[in-house]
């Protein structure tokens, strides 16, 4: 099952809206095949073992990261397939909570004679599927926030610079961080401000994650790298109401992707944006700030992982925070986390922390 | 030589202005005294590792994690006494940086047939007397900043709530810290919000640190906590020439020693500050805050290490921050610190840094 959970990882960030589920097969002592969900979301992952595996699938066990779906989507059911190879057993850790499969899949398995084991590996499984199942119940995708930080807490000079404040190695990590969602998300003044081109670089030809800018105003400039990579790479805007028209057709004819987004206390309604990047499929969401999107994020408690990187470095209270204000008078009120890993990156320590 | 260096860590904070010696005596395969500098700074650690080895020391080997002292002090010299027990070998890893005494601790030995050795070691002796070298070379103790920051790098709330924002394991660490330091620093502004008592508290008996307050206008509420125990345990106050004359009487009366200072740019100036530390004898000062003074040492350069203990815990652009104002506009210009040490603290994670 490890071996099966690593491989699903592969797929992260590559196949939404489809989880990204991992497949060992094993006859005997060998292992006759593997697969992962692959990019796009299609074929699954047991499609890809069992076509490893030929013949050999023949009274073998399956491995799966997740319950087989026995529903006929854009391909036919994984269920189907399991039994016409003959599987003896099927392993997986959970059950699906898309609808359409919970437990049915197991059911049909079981009427054809397979033999059902879960549970195994079900804590790692619910973390890597968290994605996939936050937008099946409530219809938003995962957020990791990223903050890279100097020591107290700040992300620019009062001057506004702010590279770098973390080392290459740091870098290196957030360009893995992104390759793993689905989409990666700034704000309209980090896009302003930084110019950033929000891509995977330096791992090899790769499923680019969607660049989203929210910006209420539609005010980015359409000559920034962000607009002039549209074309290869997607980018999508999420504004309000009071966006130009002129601003939308030339994003448009950009070949951004328009999202109109409900205001809320004067800026994009944290839980509508999140609904509307769920219903275009995202499960993952990578948000790398700015300050005011991290606290507008924050404050709604729609952040679910935080990955932070603290460089030796001193900035000073005139910094650019890296949390705008959030409104919190009492500790009590504080968004909080609990630790998950801490580790050295090169010259600065990344350290990792989710919803408590 | 591990051995000693561990034994002479337990004189740290307690021994000033003495350095925190440890000393092993090996005779054959045994170990046949152990010593270490003695709260007040005597009995020096020699002195005590060739009282418990008494006629054993004879032809054996003296491992001490600094150049024994040839002068007389308060003490007769420990060479004179290494060589009237007959040690036959010394082993040590760097010279004593103190005029008195520097190289000819080893000449004395050397002179009287006993056999000596340095370098082994070196390194960490540096670190750990690197408070006592500072003293001797630039008059000034080394400083540790400790800061208890939320992740966005902030020590209240808007309202002024801190307690707590880290968890009892990484306030019991600051516990062992304040012990390994001869002295504790606050600025008057968290003095007086939140009225400390910064002692070491939950390890047993404890020659306290000295508490240290900073404040230009002696502007320290005469019935707080460290007023009402300045009897009891030591508290020194470093003020600028302005404070009123019935303020300085008062906490006279109480039992603190004051320490006038010059004003630079309106704050009491860090370099003199640290200067009358220093000429008091202290050699290791541990800095808990708040903001305004922490910055004003940084911008100075001279924090020499930094423990940072990050919380889980977000509060916000409107939090007050754990370093002031610092006067950096550019990335080249911010203070800087290279990763000695990261850890996990309960739910904290515990990061050191040393000036780069």
């Amino acid at each position: 099952m490890a071996h099966a959970l690593r491989l699903g990882r592969r797929g992260m960030g590559q196949c939404w809206p489809n989880p990204a589920v991992g497949c060992v097969i094993v006859q005997g002592d060998h292992v006759v095949g593997r697969g992962w969900t692959q990019p796009g979301g299609r074929p699954h992952a047991e499609t890809e073992a069992l076509a490893m595996a030929g013949s050999a699938a023949r009274g073998a066990t399956a491995y799966v990261t997740l319950e087989p779906c026995s529903h006929h989507g854009q391909t036919p059911p994984c269920t189907d397939a399991l039994i016409a190879a003959g599987i003896a057993r099927v392993v997986a850790p959970i059950p699906d909570n898309d609808p359409r499969v919970s437990g049915q899949g197991f059911e049909t398995l079981r009427k054809h004679g397979v033999q059902v084991t879960t549970g195994v590996g079900a804590e790692e499984a619910l973390a890597d599927h968290a994605g996939f199942f936050l937008r099946m119940s409530q219809g938003r995708p995962w957020v990791t926030l990223k903050l890279a930080l100097s020591l107290d807490g700040r992300i620019a000079t009062a001057t506004g610079e702010s590279r770098w404040i973390t080392g290459p190695e740091a870098r290196r990590a957030v360009h893995a961080l992104r390759a793993r969602h689905d989409a990666v998300m700034v704000g309209a003044g980090t896009a302003r401000s930084d110019d950033p081109e929000l891509t995977v670089r330096g791992f090899g030809p790769h499923r680019q994650p969607v660049r989203i800018v929210v910006s209420r105003l539609l005010d980015v400039p359409l000559m920034s790298k962000l607009a002039r990579s549209a074309q290869e790479v997607p980018v999508w805007l999420c504004h309000g109401a009071e966006a130009r028209a002129e601003l939308k057709s030339a994003w448009d004819g950009l070949g951004a992707r328009l999202l109109a987004c409900p205001i809320t206390a004067g800026r994009v309604d944290p839980h509508a944006l999140l609904q509307a990047l769920g219903a275009q499929g995202l499960t993952r969401v990578f948000c790398e700030g700015g300050g005011q999107l991290a606290a507008s994020l924050l404050a709604a408690d729609l952040v679910d992982e935080l990955v932070v990187f603290s460089a030796g470095m001193m900035l000073g209270a005139e910094g650019h925070p890296g949390i705008g204000a959030l409104g919190v008078e009492t500790l009590a009120e504080a968004p909080c986390f609990a630790l998950v890993d801490v580790k050295v990156a090169g010259g600065d320590t990344c350290h990792v922390w989710r919803r408590s």
